[in-house]
């Protein structure tokens, strides 16, 4: 089956680093993972400098990837304010972030779900206004943080009002990895059922090793678009335990060896994670930067002189 | 469904180890695995002590489990002279291993595939007259460090000969963490197809992030018994680019998570593995070490607090 992977790493994964990346590093990263073949990359963030500092670069990492034509460059939008400025960018698709659950939109973006909803509605008409395309990704998709486990019609209520609106793609977000296979199987089906209409990707974390095992009921029910991170960078700055994005190179490694196809590059992945590694000064946890890919041999000769 | 679960952290967890564990610290392991509902435990092996200094207690290690009635001990036995010393221990299945490919065969026992068809002869032979039960444990099922993917048909004609010796339980071990969700879904069909008789046991490492989402395609496929180490200790010390077996605390959080019963206390063994951490001075790689079950919930005070 063709996969679809959307690189997270320069907005997801570098969001909530406190030392400012340099703008150099944020485009030679998306620039790296594009070359290795991945065709959607989240880029940046037109949220407010002031509150996440590492992304008021926006403008300036676009413009360094204007010329990959081959690539749809996303990046979220969180208000009109975002949309103005997004529109003044090479950014083709613009991503609406809204949370599933009361308490996790207070604490990531100060209102409620349904004035988060209000916020989006200029928004996507601004992007169809001027030829871009409003994409959505709802946080907390499968748990959160104040609430537990969030309802699957929590979740699907707001699949509903998006799909109103004009949105196609929505992104699922497992914020802070507690997705479970039987969520993941769930909701792909009540979507299919429901509103075949939605292109949904799935945003899985590994924080409590789960990611691949959801990963593999997504595909098992139809679901062919996933997010990662090069490295397994990143984490949601106001959502609690949230911790490393499902890494590019476990997720590649993994889709190819299941048979999947996704054009991308394993090895150009893997070299692009260990890049990072020297730009970060310390190690990822993607588990394909610490070892070979399935079929990778060891000289039997170097065992049996270890041996003695 | 009621799923089986074998703790192995005092065999295969501890066996790398090069400063020795105390045989008190092993029992404690053992009994703490047992106190929070584990009723399988791998105990040890009666490995050669001049191979596997580590495994020299054996006898001492087993004797100090002798009074869990509601737990059935396993240990290694790899020839005659093993066996000759598990007859006078309370140990009561015994594990006969045997590598599904020539070159680990050789790495690991110095001799080839039917010679160590041959040295578990005896041991079964043995095990029977005595009124124990011979296990048999499969290495390199999925996989071998010298020789790539292990077809299926070498690991099937295995089962056969080691089903036609009388052996019912066979462990399939995923000794590189190189399985994949579609092998081990292929296996389990052939096994229910041909060998009804036999009750596999998956046994799983996590090298490369895939353990929990082969442990969900057994489940699909009809397999009920796993194992694992506490804390994700363990590994083949003559398999290069071996690590960690899917952590305990990682496979019942799962395990319960689907909906399934293990009769295991998660927080237990969660205790356990900060215990193991605490005596071998180090961190695990165990997911649910570093972060709360699913439903674990967060002050959204702290929060807003944080936040400023």
């Amino acid at each position: 089956m063709e996969i679809s992977v959307t690189e997270v790493s320069p907005r997801d994964g570098l969001q909530s680093i406190t030392n400012l990346v340099s703008t150099a590093d944020k485009i030679e990263l998306a620039r790296r993972a594009a070359a290795a073949g991945i065709r959607r990359i989240e880029a940046t963030s037109f949220v407010s400098p002031r509150a996440i500092p590492q992304m008021a670069d926006a403008e300036d990492v676009l413009a360094g990837l204007a010329d990959l034509n081959d690539v749809t460059l996303e990046a979220l939008v969180p208000n009109l304010r975002g949309a103005e400025r997004a529109a003044l960018t090479p950014v083709h698709d613009w991503v609406c972030f809204i949370s599933a659950t009361e308490s996790h939109s207070q604490a990531n973006t100060n209102c409620s779900v349904d004035e988060a909803l209000a916020r989006i509605e200029p928004v996507v008409a601004l992007a169809k206004n001027c030829g871009r395309t409003p994409v959505a990704a709802i946080a907390c998709a499968f748990g959160c943080p104040f609430e537990g486990v969030t309802p699957l019609e929590e979740t699907i209520k707001l699949v509903k009002v998006l799909a109103e609106m004009g949105i196609q793609r929505i992104k699922f977000g497992d914020t802070i990895g507690t997705a479970i296979p039987r969520q993941v199987a769930t909701l792909a089906q009540k979507l299919t059922a429901d509103n075949p209409e939605v292109d949904p990707v799935l945003h899985l974390h590994n924080t409590r090793g789960l990611s691949l095992a959801n990963v593999l009921a997504g595909l098992q029910a139809g679901i062919t678009s996933f997010e990662s991170s090069i490295g397994g960078t990143g984490g949601c700055p106001f959502a609690p335990g949230a911790s490393g994005n499902v890494a590019t190179e476990d997720l590649i490694h993994f889709l190819h060896a299941e048979g999947h196809e996704t054009g991308v590059d394993l090895a150009q992945v893997i070299s692009t994670g260990k890049w990072l590694e020297e730009q970060l000064g310390h190690s990822l946890p993607a588990h394909l930067l610490r070892v070979g890919p399935i079929g990778t041999l060891v000289s039997f000769n170097d065992v049996k002189r270890a041996k003695g």
